[in-house]
C-alpha cells in the first residue's frame, strides 16, 4: 500500500475509534442529564462495552501496523497527520500493556460506581462508596504496573492529562504557590477587612438564572447552534466534534453566582472545542491540547473574564435587569468585591480564585499517597482530607458530602486530572500576561467586546486542537515554558489591592 | 471450542453488537429530543459509522462460523438460543449480500434526510425533501436488487418488519378492510348523526397536558424508573434493554387528545419491551416479535383501553380535575363520543380508530408502487398521495405538510413498515377477543384495574421479547392465524353502536 492510501485507510480506522468514543460520551451525557434509574446498570454495561471496543481499536494489531508503517515516514507527512501519528502512538504505548477484558470490567465499574457516587453524596455516606473508590483505585495502581512508570508511579497518569508533568514538578509548582498564597490569605484574614456580600444569598428563581445563562453565552461568544446547555449534578462540557460541544450546569437558588461562573466557566471549554479549525474536525485532535491548557480556557472566562472589574461594570445593568429586586442597588464595584472574597472554604467548585489551587494541593497530595501505598485504607481517607483541609485551609468538613465526596472524578476513574486544573489556573495567568502585550484584555472586556479575546485565543491557541504538544503550545504563545510566577504575581496583585495587603 | 463455549462467545459477540445498536438508538434518540442542530451533520456521520459497524458485524465471517456451528446443533440448544441463532440467521441471509459500505452510505443519507424532512415539513415544501426521498427509495430498491425477492419486490422490505408478510396477503387484507369500512363510512357519514367534540378544541396549556401524560403512565403500568417521557416532533419509543424504556409525545395545545392518546399508544409499546423476561434482557431477543404485534400493543392501550367506554367512566373524574374549567361539565359518556368520531381527515397519527386503516392503505399503495416502478417519479408523489386521499377518504390535503410530509418515516428509511400499523390494529381486536374468554377487558378497564390486562398480556406476549415467531406466537395465543375478520367486526360493532348505523 502507498503512504497516501495508508494514511486515507488510517484516518477511516480513526473516524469509528472516534464514533465509538463519541456513543460513550453521549451515553455520559444522557447519564448525567437525566436518564431513567433503572436503566443504570444496563447503560453501565452497554457503556463498558462501547469503550473496551474502542480501547481495542487504540491497541490492535492493525493500530500497530499503521504506527509501525507511518513511524519511518513522518518527516514526509504534513503536520496534521503527525500529530495524529504522534498522539495514537502515545495512546498505543500507554495502554497496549492492558489487558481488554480488565479495561472493559474498568469501565464497567466506573460507570456503576459514578451512580453510586451521586446517592452517596446526596445521603453524605462515604462509606457505602468507599468500596467503590478501593476498586477504582487498585484498577489504576494495576494498570500502572502494567504500563510501568518513572520515577513515582503517579507520573504514568499524569503524564495522560498533562504530557511531560511529573511529581517532582508538581510538587516544586505547588510548594512555590503554597509560598506565596497561604501568607498571602494569612495577611488577608489577619487584615479585619470584610467584604459585604450578603446580597448575593438572596434567592434568585432559576427562571432568571436560566435568563443569565442564556446572556452569558451569548456574551461570551458560546455557539448555541452547535451546542446546548442542560443541568446536571456536577458541571461538565462534553463534545460530538466541534459542531456540537454541550454543557451543563448546576442551579442553586440561593447563590446564583454558583451557576453563572459555572456556565463562564464551562463555556471556556466548550468554546476552546467550538473553535477548533474545520481540517480536524471529528478527529482524535478535535479538542484541547491538553487537561491544563483546556483547563487554562475555562479559568480564563470564568475568573480572567468574570471576575474582574470589568466584567461587572460591563455586565451588571444587564445582570440587575435580570435579577430585579434588590440587587438594584448594587454597584458593580459591590458585585466585583463579593465575587472576588478571599475566603477558605470547603467545596472546590465554590472556591474563590485565591484559594482554589490550595484544594487541589489537598487532592494531588492524597492521590500521590494512594497512587504510592502498597495497601491504602480507602476507610481513613475522610479523615486524612479533613485533616489537610484545616491544615492549608483552615476549615474542616462536617460531613462527606462537604468533604471527600463533593467531586465525581474519583468514581469515575480519574486519577491524575486534578492536578491540571491548578496548571490550567496558572497557565490562564501566564496567558494573560502575553495576551495583554497585544490587546487590553480588561478593556476589552468593560467594552463587552470579548469577541477580540476570543480572536486572540482561537488564533494562538482554540485552532489549533491537539495538533501541538502542549510544551511546544505554551512556548510558541510565551516564548517560554509554564512559570507559576505570573499565577502568584497576578493573585497577590489582584486580592493585595482588594485586600489592600 | 465445544457447544458451550461457542454459545457463550457468540453471545458475547452479539452483546457488542447490541451496544453499538443501542447507541444508534441514543444518538437518535438525541437527535429528535433536542439535539443541537449545528451538530446534525457530525452526528449524522457519527450513527453512519456506529450503523455501519454494527452492519459489519451481523454479517461478518465471525457470524458465519457462529451460524455454521450452531446451525446443525440446533436441536440440542435450548429455546433462547435457538430463538438467537435463528434471528442473527435472518439478519445475515437478507443482509450480507449488501456491501457494508453502501449501507453505511444509506444510514448517513437517512440520517440527513429526517432532518431534511424536519425541516421541509415545518416549511410545507415537499420539493426540498423529493431528492431526499428520490436517493432513500433508490437505496432500497438497489438493496432490494442485491438481497433478492420472491413474487414482488416489496415482499422483501415487508418481511423485515413482519416475517412472512406478502403483497399476496397484504392485498386481500387492505381489500378485506375497504370492503368493511368504507361502506361503513359510508353509512355513517350519510347516517347525519353528529357528535358534539367541540370541546376537545378548547386550549389545555402544556403543564396540564404534562399532569395528564403522568397519570396515565401511571395508570398503565409504565414504570418511569425504567423509562421517561419527553418531547419530539413525532412521538416515538425507543430503548436500551428491558430496563430503559423511553418514549415522546407532542403537545398541541388545542387538541390534547393527541397527546393523550400519543402517551397511551407509546405505552403500549414501551410496556411490551419492560415486560420482557430477565432472561433475554439487553439480547437480540430483547424487543417485540414483529412490528405488527409490536403495534398490536401500542393499539391496544390506545383505543382497545383508551377509547372504551370504560376508560372514560373510569377517569373523566382524575382528568376533568387536571383539565378544570368547562370540562367539568362533559360527561363520561360524551367524552367517550367525542374520543370515537369517525371522520375522514388528513392527518395519519390524528385519524380515528375507523378510518386508520385507509391512511396506512394509500401509504402501503404508495411504497408497493414506487418499489416496483423502475424510475419513479418523486415529484409526482404529492398528487398521488392527495389522488388517494380523496378516492378513500374523501379528503384533499391542502399542503405537503398534512400529505406526504405528515410522517417521518418514509426519511428514515422505513419502507414497508407502514403495514405493520394495519396488522397491528387487526391484531389488537383479534387479542381482545380471546383475552375476552379468560377475562372481561372492558369491565377492568372500568374498574381501573390495567393490572389484570397488563398480566394477561405479559404473560401471553410481552414477556417473549421475540423468542417466538409471529407466526407460532399468534397461533399460541389465539390458536389460530392472523384473521382481519376480528378486526371489521370489531369496528363494525363498536361504530355501528355510536352511529347507529
Amino acid at each position: 500500500m502507498d503512504l497516501t492510501k495508508t494514511v486515507d485507510v488510517f484516518k477511516t480506522y480513526l473516524e469509528k475509534y472516534m464514533a465509538l468514543n463519541y456513543a460513550g460520551s453521549l451515553f455520559h451525557w444522557d447519564a448525567a442529564t437525566g436518564a431513567p434509574k433503572g436503566g443504570v446498570e444496563s447503560r453501565a454495561r452497554i457503556m463498558g462495552l462501547l469503550q473496551a471496543e474502542a480501547f481495542v481499536m487504540a491497541i490492535s494489531d492493525k493500530m500497530k501496523d499503521f504506527l509501525d508503517a507511518l513511524g519511518p515516514e513522518l518527516d514526509s507527512l504534513d503536520e496534521i497527520t503527525r500529530a495524529t501519528y504522534r498522539k495514537c502512538k502515545r495512546d498505543y504505548d500507554s495502554m497496549a500493556k492492558i489487558p481488554p477484558e480488565e479495561f472493559r470490567e474498568y469501565a464497567e465499574t466506573c460507570a456503576l460506581a459514578e451512580n453510586c457516587w451521586e446517592d452517596a453524596k446526596e445521603r453524605s455516606d462515604y462509606k457505602s462508596f468507599a468500596p467503590w473508590l478501593k476498586k477504582i483505585v487498585e484498577f489504576n495502581k494495576k494498570f500502572i504496573g502494567y504500563r510501568g512508570y518513572t520515577g513515582h508511579p503517579y507520573n504514568t497518569l499524569l503524564d495522560d492529562y498533562e504530557p511531560g508533568m511529573t511529581v517532582e514538578k508538581l510538587d516544586a509548582f505547588f510548594e512555590q504557590i503554597k509560598a506565596s498564597v497561604v501568607p498571602l490569605i494569612k495577611k488577608i484574614t489577619q487584615s479585619g477587612v470584610t467584604i459585604d456580600d450578603a446580597f448575593l444569598g438572596v434567592p434568585v428563581p432559576k427562571a432568571k438564572q436560566e435568563r443569565i445563562s442564556a446572556l452569558l453565552m451569548d456574551a461570551l461568544g458560546y455557539d448555541t447552534n452547535r451546542g446546548m446547555l442542560r443541568e446536571s449534578e456536577h458541571p461538565f462540557t462534553t463534545g460530538f466534534g466541534k459542531n456540537d460541544v454541550r454543557m451543563t450546569t448546576h442551579y442553586h437558588e440561593s447563590a446564583f453566582l454558583s451557576s453563572l461562573y459555572s456556565v463562564m466557566h464551562e463555556a471556556g471549554h466548550a468554546i476552546y472545542d467550538q473553535n477548533s479549525a474545520d481540517a480536524i474536525a471529528n478527529t482524535v485532535l478535535d479538542g484541547g491540547v491538553s487537561m491544563g491548557v483546556h483547563e487554562s480556557q475555562s479559568r480564563f472566562y470564568e475568573n480572567i473574564i468574570g471576575r474582574s472589574r470589568g466584567f461587572w461594570k460591563r455586565f451588571r445593568p444587564e445582570l440587575v435587569g435580570i435579577l430585579g429586586g434588590e440587587f438594584k442597588n448594587i454597584s458593580a464595584e459591590k458585585f466585583y468585591l463579593a465575587a472576588n472574597i478571599a475566603k477558605p472554604s470547603l467545596i472546590r467548585i465554590e472556591a474563590d480564585e485565591l484559594t482554589y489551587p490550595l484544594h487541589i494541593m489537598v487532592r494531588y497530595e492524597i492521590e500521590k499517597a494512594v497512587l504510592s501505598e502498597k495497601d491504602f485504607d480507602a476507610d481513613s481517607l475522610p479523615e486524612i482530607w479533613a485533616d489537610k483541609y484545616e491544615e492549608y485551609l483552615g476549615v474542616r468538613p462536617r460531613n462527606d458530602a462537604e468533604g471527600i465526596l463533593q467531586d465525581v472524578h474519583w468514581s469515575s476513574g480519574l486519577f491524575g486530572y486534578f492536578p491540571s486544573y491548578a496548571v490550567g489556573s496558572a497557565l490562564a495567568s501566564q496567558f494573560l500576561f502575553f495576551m495583554n502585550k497585544d490587546i487590553n484584555a480588561e478593556r476589552l472586556v468593560e467594552a463587552g467586546d470579548i469577541g477580540a479575546i476570543n480572536g486572540w485565543l482561537k488564533e494562538k491557541i482554540h485552532q489549533h486542537g491537539s495538533v501541538k504538544m502542549p510544551e511546544d503550545l505554551i512556548m510558541e504563545v510565551c516564548g517560554e515554558p509554564l512559570d507559576s510566577k505570573y499565577y502568584t504575581d497576578y493573585l497577590e496583585k489582584k486580592f493585595g489591592a482588594i485586600y489592600g495587603v
